[in-house]
């Protein structure tokens, strides 16, 4: 069996931190969704990039399959093992190298997560801006290419990943990018390894570009009469060069759901939340004309806030939203879509989903970081009721057929796995196909996660 | 002869519009820069992407070569023949073919100009940012991964670029990207094509970003003692969060030219000079803090205009620096030089550049995208001094390798063509095979740009 003897020749390589105890072995089977459980037959705990290369050359020789692990907070399946074999932990992994406050990056091991080198950050006056939300891992968020609520604003992992160590299907160790702002030294191997999902290699560091701490930050909340009013307020606002740090749109059915679940008292309206960030003359210019915008958009109940108890509260609320949709209803389970449309079609994709779900009898409140044209509808089912999941698998397709024919995405920032894997046929064409003669190329013997993202090996 | 046989084929399918006419030959053969002419054989002119996509089957069954052709102004030979075979030149695929106001962005054809788009634009109040400073064509620019002057606020063709069509080696058209703002659906194919320099298939389309017309512009000029305090003095503005939308340094030799050239008194000293975007306040609030940032770093003679004749003489005199140091040495060719650093080492790399032009005897003022820690020396010889232009080409190398040493990269904006083919190996250690297994998953037969960027083929 040749991922059993890959396992002898680890276990030969790393004592004790490669594991096959059922614990572990269960707990990096599992996902946050609605994917079965599918255990690797390893564990692997590296400490060191050396160390990821020989795991690699060991994989690569016996033709074992090798998938990435962070903190496990995919929502596609990407970091479970579907194919069986090594899966590679990089909680070992997880330091912040160096810091460079005049260049405004750091180099991290892929295994920080998000909170944690923040709060490094801290007594720097710079924060790393990228926020999907769950506490994931530095490296897991740039396989995924995520963003989140302050996209709008500072760009998704694409736009903030300058350079990386990378460790190739042959256990060869290369560096990507560089230290410097821009290059146009050749192809963009940084920008095709963010978002490749583990397929192509393991990234064993990274160098992110930082930003300043603002001098102040507010929040505001609006509710709107209807979506489309709310939408059209966001366009305008982006049109008049407002650099909005986080606008997000929480329908009506989340609002109700937030409203118990964190004692808020919103009106049971679509509301638009906000994030502004600049100097104190600045930011206060920015919710004045923001706060003119939405009146004329017919927004109501205007309200801007700078005190960080206050913020805190309502990104806090925003942060939980998921949770207080699934609490909504005990006991169920959820697809959560992800899809992404041009701004202009934005009002269309949610009124026309909100209709179909509807329609269908299916139960999804919808958040959306709406800068962007991204939403997610939480879609609910029982577990036990396999018409209801089947409406709710059939209401996610659908969705995603309506956004590609606005011109979107069918993910936003959740990434293919293998819960999308069935639209990148439509989504792309025969560029599909591109990317799988690259993934052919750099890793021929297809070890490196397989089964996710690219077309099935003939 | 292979390509004859192409050209025989391609005159059927385009008729007039393929030529072999001497002088036609001889313009698609040239470049701005110190490299030797080299005609293709043919020079193809197509109307239409299922053309393009014609002229790439002929031109793979023939294994003919096959170089784009936007407005010759790349400066490291991309677009020149050097191994003959057939030029495309995008000059009658020079269309804009929609604007989205609501969504802010343009979809356009590679061969129309960056002015010809603006102009195009004018009416909207929106505005295509990125600014090399040729009026080079929109296909080009992303095929080198261009910038320029306001790629510290707004990005280089990498940030910029959303969506592509592209024509493959094959003679398939895929699409890569979408109108979406995001989107993390499988490999980045558009920032794989963006900066291949033709190497991996041929743009048709493009959906670009727009930006809103800012309300107020305003730019500034300020002198210091010496380059390391200009640089401070930038680090300081962009840690400030000051969003700078230009700023430009430039050193005593270059203001000396100027000076000339453009009928300026600027006083002989090393130079900032700067463009702020925003409101009104805003942009008042921006020079007022970098005056304040300017004067503790020994800045002097600030001074800041909003009248747009006074702005416009500013940046004519940035856009027209390179022919005002040529023009200080009449009969003069040069060789520019691209290197790009981190911003803490920038003040190190100009001056060691200095001092090592100084000491061998080599005369090339400096401009630089400061902001972004990428300079440019215009390294000038005679070309009749055989003597001399191996000191330039001396000179350039041993800049690439300081700029190396410091974590930064061969080339900004410029790109490889065969001009930094040489330094591939260096930047990119195995990297650079990386690059080469990609350019041959996609070009099998090597016929798309042949011998620039990749390594050379066995």
């Amino acid at each position: 069996m040749t991922i059993q003897a890959a396992i002898g020749d680890l276990s030969t390589l790393l004592g004790q931190r490669l594991t096959c105890s059922k614990g572990e072995l269960a707990q990096h089977g599992q996902s946050e969704t609605h994917f079965p459980i599918s255990p690797p037959d390893a564990v692997a705990y590296p400490e060191t990039t050396e160390e990821v290369a020989s795991v690699l050359k060991i994989c690569a020789e016996h033709h074992c399959p090798v998938v990435g692990w962070g903190t496990g907070t995919s929502l596609e399946g990407q970091a479970q093992a579907f194919q069986g074999g090594v899966c590679v932990d990089f909680a070992r992994m997880n330091k912040v190298l160096e810091i460079s406050q005049e260049d405004m990056h750091v180099r991290v091991q892929p295994g920080v997560t998000r909170q944690a080198l923040n709060e490094e950050l801290r007594a720097t006056g710079l924060f790393f801006p990228v926020d999907p939300g769950a506490n994931a891992s530095i490296g897991g968020m740039a396989s995924t290419r995520a963003s989140g609520t302050t996209a709008v604003r500072y760009g998704t992992m694409r736009d903030n990943v300058m350079a990386l160590e990378v460790v190739t299907a042959k256990g060869e160790v290369i560096r990507t990018g560089s230290a410097a702002r821009k290059s146009s030294a050749g192809y963009d191997l940084t920008g095709l390894f963010v978002g490749s999902e583990g397929t192509l290699g393991l990234i064993t560091e990274l160098t992110l570009r930082l930003q300043g701490i603002p001098e102040a930050i507010s929040s505001a909340v609006c509710a709107f009469p209807e979506v489309d009013q709310a939408v059209n307020c966001v366009i305008d606002t982006i049109q008049m060069g407002i650099p909005v740090a986080r606008i997000e749109l929480v329908d009506i059915d989340s609002v109700r759901a937030v409203n118990v679940y964190s004692g808020m008292t919103l009106p049971p309206k679509p509301h638009l939340l906000l994030e502004f960030h600049g100097s104190d003359t600045g930011v206060a210019e920015q919710a004045e004309t923001f706060g003119a915008i939405a009146e004329e958009h017919g927004g109501s109940g205007f309200d801007w806030a700078t005190k960080p108890e206050d913020r805190n509260a309502l990104w806090t609320m925003r942060h939980n939203a998921y949770h207080a949709i699934i609490a909504s209803r005990p006991g169920c389970r959820a697809v959560v879509t992800d899809v992404c449309v041009p701004i202009s079609r934005l009002a269309e994709a949610v009124e026309t989903c909100r209709a179909d779900l509807k329609a269908h009898d299916v139960n999804g409140p919808i958040l959306g970081h709406v800068g962007d044209g991204n939403f997610h509808a939480i879609l609910m089912f029982d577990p036990d009721d396999a018409d209801e999941k089947q409406r709710v698998l059939d209401a996610s397709r659908r969705l995603v057929d309506l956004a590609l024919s606005l011109g979107g995405t069918s993910t936003g920032e959740h990434g293919i796995g293998i819960g999308k894997l069935g639209y990148m046929s439509r989504e792309h064409g025969p560029a599909w196909s591109v990317m799988g003669a690259i993934k052919t190329a750099l890793d021929p013997d297809n070890i490196m996660n397989p089964g996710k993202l690219v077309p099935p090996r003939n």
